[in-house]
C-alpha cells in the first residue's frame, strides 16, 4: 500500500500531492481494501505535463541529441556490434522481433526485450523492477556479460577518445563530465521521449467518435469489463506497474530474487500496451507470438503453480469477442518515428567501424 | 512463360511495352530458362507513375471518398456488422491479427486474411490468384456466404436507399449509375490508394544511409543472398506475384483449383512484404506467428509432399543472421494511416445501427 502512495505522489506535480494524499487516505481509510481492489486508474491519454525529470529539469536539446547518439552507438557494447537500438530496434516496436534477444555472442538471453514506450510515466523498469529509474535501468545491460558486455570503466576510456563525446559531455554535464552517471542520464533523456500517444484510442478519448473501429470500441468495453484486462493494464500507459505471475510455468524467480518475497516467485512487471501490435512476440519469455494468442491465454485462464495469480480465470470470451478485443489493442498503434543520428567517429577508426549499429 | 510477359506488359507504361518486350525476348532467346530463374526483379522504390488505371483514369476525389466510405460501411454484410474494414482493419496492418478471419456469423474462415498494401501495382489476388484485378477481387468476400453474406442484388437495394449513395453513384458514375461494378470499381480505387513507400528501406534506396540500421542493411544482403528471399519477394513490391506451395502441409488445392494443374495443388500467392511487421501472423494459413518463426521455417527448409517448391531447402542461417533479417523485414514498416469517414445514415436507421463497422 505504501508502495502505491509513493507511486502516486511520484507522478503528481508538487501543488498537487497533498490534495491527492488526502483523497487517497480517504479512500483508504473509509472503504477500506475492497476499494482498493476496484480503485484501476483509468484509461486515458497520457499527460506529458505529469512527466517528472530528474532535479524537475527538461533535458536540453544538446542532452537529448547526446543520448541518442550514445542510444545508437554500437560502441556501448564490447565487439562494437551492438548499440541500445539494435535490441530496441525503432523499426521493431522498440522491441527485437525475436522471442528471446541475443548478447554480443550471439548468446540467447533468458527474458523477451521489453519495448521502450512512454516509459517516461513508468516507476518500475526491467522484468523484474530491479531498477527504479530509467537512469538505473540504463547500465546495466550495457555491463551485463551476457547483453552488451562492456565494463564502464573502459567504455569511459572508449567515450573519452571520440572527439564529438568529449565535447558534447563536457557542454552538457559542465561539472560531472563522463562518468557512468551522466551517460545513464543522457540516455535515459533520451528514452523519455519516446512517447506514443496519438493511436486511435488516444483520438477517440480526444473525442473524435471515427477514430476507433466499433469492433475496437466494443474491445475497449471488454478491456474494462468482462475480459478486465484493465486490472493490471490500467491508467494512460496500461500498467499498473506491477508484478504477477502468470503461470507461464518457467524457474525464473524474477520479483522474488529482488524482494526476497516468495510469493512473488515468477511474478514480472505488467508491460504496457502502448504499439503493442508492433512489439511481438508478447510475454517475459517471448512464449505468446500474436495478440490473439495472447487473448486467448487469459481466455483460457489455467492457473497453474502456487503463486500464479488469482486474477488469471477462464474469462469466457466468444471468437467474436476475441476479435473485437484484438481489434481495440490493434487500436493503440502510433509509431515512434526516430530518425538515426550519424555515428560519430573516432580517432583511430575507420568510418565502417564506427557504423555497424 | 506467356505469365510472366503478359504480367511485364501489364505493369509498364504502352509507351516502354515494345522495348521492354524486345528486352525480355532477347533474355529469353539468348540464355533460355536458366537466365530466368536468376531475372528476380531487384528490390526498389515503388514507383507511383507505373499505377495503371481501369481506363488509364486517375480516380476523381469523389470516387475515393464514395470508396472510402463504402470500404467502412458494415451495410456491405448480411448483418450489417461487418465491413472490408472490419477484417482489413487500419489499425492492425490492413488485416484482422487473427490466425483464421471470421465471418458474419462468427465462423472461422479457410484461410488467413491478407493485407493491402500497394495492390496497386499487382496483378493476381486473392490467396490463389482466383481474381486477376482488384475490381474482380472486390466483389468476391462481400457476396461470399461465409465471409460477408451480402447477395449483390440484396446489397443494391440497400444501397439505393440511403441518399448519400444515391447521390454519389449517381455522380461519379453518371452512365452505369450503382451497380456492382461501380461497388467495385469504387472500392477498388480506394484500395489502390493504400501506398507504403516511405520505409526506413525505401529511405535507404532513395540515399539516406542512416535509414537502416547496420543490421537491417546486412539482413538486407542477406534477403537478396544467403538467404534467397527474393527468389520470390521480389520487386518493389517484394513479390513475384506467382505461386509456390511452400509444404505447409494442408489440404487446400490453391492455386491448382483455378487452373487445374495439379503441379500447382497448395499452392498459394507470394505475399508482399511491406508493413508486414503489422500483418502477423503470417502464411496462407495464419500458422506462423513472428517474423522469427518465418525465418525460422525457411531457414530449416523441410520440403514435405510432392508439389512442395525446390526454393525450400536449409539455408543454414545462424541466430545473427536470423536477427538481421527480422531486422530488415522491421525496416519495411511505414503504416498507412486512413481516416475512418463518417458512415452515412439511411432513411430507416437509427444512427447506431448505421454505425456498427
Amino acid at each position: 500500500m505504501l508502495q502505491i502512495v509513493i507511486a502516486v505522489i511520484g507522478k503528481v506535480k508538487p501543488p498537487l500531492t497533498t490534495l491527492v494524499l488526502a483523497l487517497l487516505a480517504l479512500v483508504l481509510f473509509t472503504a477500506g481494501s475492497a476499494a482498493l481492489s476496484q480503485a484501476a486508474e483509468p484509461l486515458g491519454v497520457p499527460d506529458r505535463e505529469d512527466i517528472e525529470y530528474p532535479d524537475d529539469e527538461p533535458p536540453s536539446d544538446a542532452e537529448l541529441e547526446l543520448g541518442k547518439t550514445l542510444f545508437f552507438d554500437p560502441r556501448l557494447s564490447g565487439n562494437n556490434r551492438l548499440s541500445c537500438a539494435s535490441c530496441h530496434n525503432p523499426d521493431l516496436g522498440f522491441g527485437d522481433g525475436l522471442a528471446l534477444g541475443l548478447g554480443t555472442q550471439g548468446n540467447r538471453l533468458t527474458r523477451h526485450t521489453p519495448h521502450l514506450y512512454n516509459l517516461a510515466w513508468n516507476t518500475a523498469f526491467l522484468w523484474d523492477g530491479g531498477a527504479e529509474s530509467l537512469e538505473e535501468q540504463v547500465l546495466e545491460p550495457i555491463a551485463a556479460r551476457n547483453e552488451m558486455s562492456m565494463p564502464l570503466d573502459r567504455l569511459m576510456v572508449k567515450l573519452s577518445r571520440v572527439p564529438y563525446y568529449r565535447n558534447a559531455f563536457a557542454k552538457v554535464y559542465p561539472e560531472a563530465g563522463l562518468i557512468p552517471e551522466t551517460i545513464a542520464r543522457a540516455i535515459a533523456a533520451f528514452e523519455r521521449t519516446l512517447i506514443s500517444d496519438n493511436s486511435p484510442f488516444d483520438r477517440y478519448m480526444k473525442g473524435e467518435p471515427n477514430a476507433m473501429s466499433a469492433a475496437a470500441i466494443r474491445g475497449m468495453k471488454l478491456f474494462e469489463g468482462k475480459a478486465n484486462c484493465i486490472a493490471c493494464h490500467s491508467g494512460p500507459n496500461f500498467t499498473n506497474e506491477s508484478f504477477h505471475n502468470l503461470g507461464l510455468g518457467d524457474e525464473d524467480p524474477a520479483r522474488a530474487a529482488i524482494v526476497a518475497d516468495d510469493t512473488l516467485r515468477g511474478a514480472f512487471k505488467t508491460p504496457g500496451l502502448r504499439n503493442v501490435l508492433l512489439t511481438a512476440p508478447y510475454m517475459h519469455d517471448g512464449s505468446l507470438a500474436t495478440l490473439e494468442a495472447v487473448v486467448q491465454f487469459y481466455n483460457a485462464g489455467e492457473r497453474k503453480g502456487a503463486t500464479t495469480s488469482k486474477l488469471i480465470k477462464p474469462l469466457h470470451l466468444s471468437e467474436t469477442e476475441i476479435f473485437d478485443l484484438v481489434a481495440f489493442l490493434g487500436a493503440l498503434t502510433d509509431p515512434v518515428i526516430v530518425a538515426r543520428p550519424e555515428i560519430p567517429a573516432g580517432p583511430d577508426e575507420t568510418e565502417s567501424d564506427a557504423k555497424h549499429q
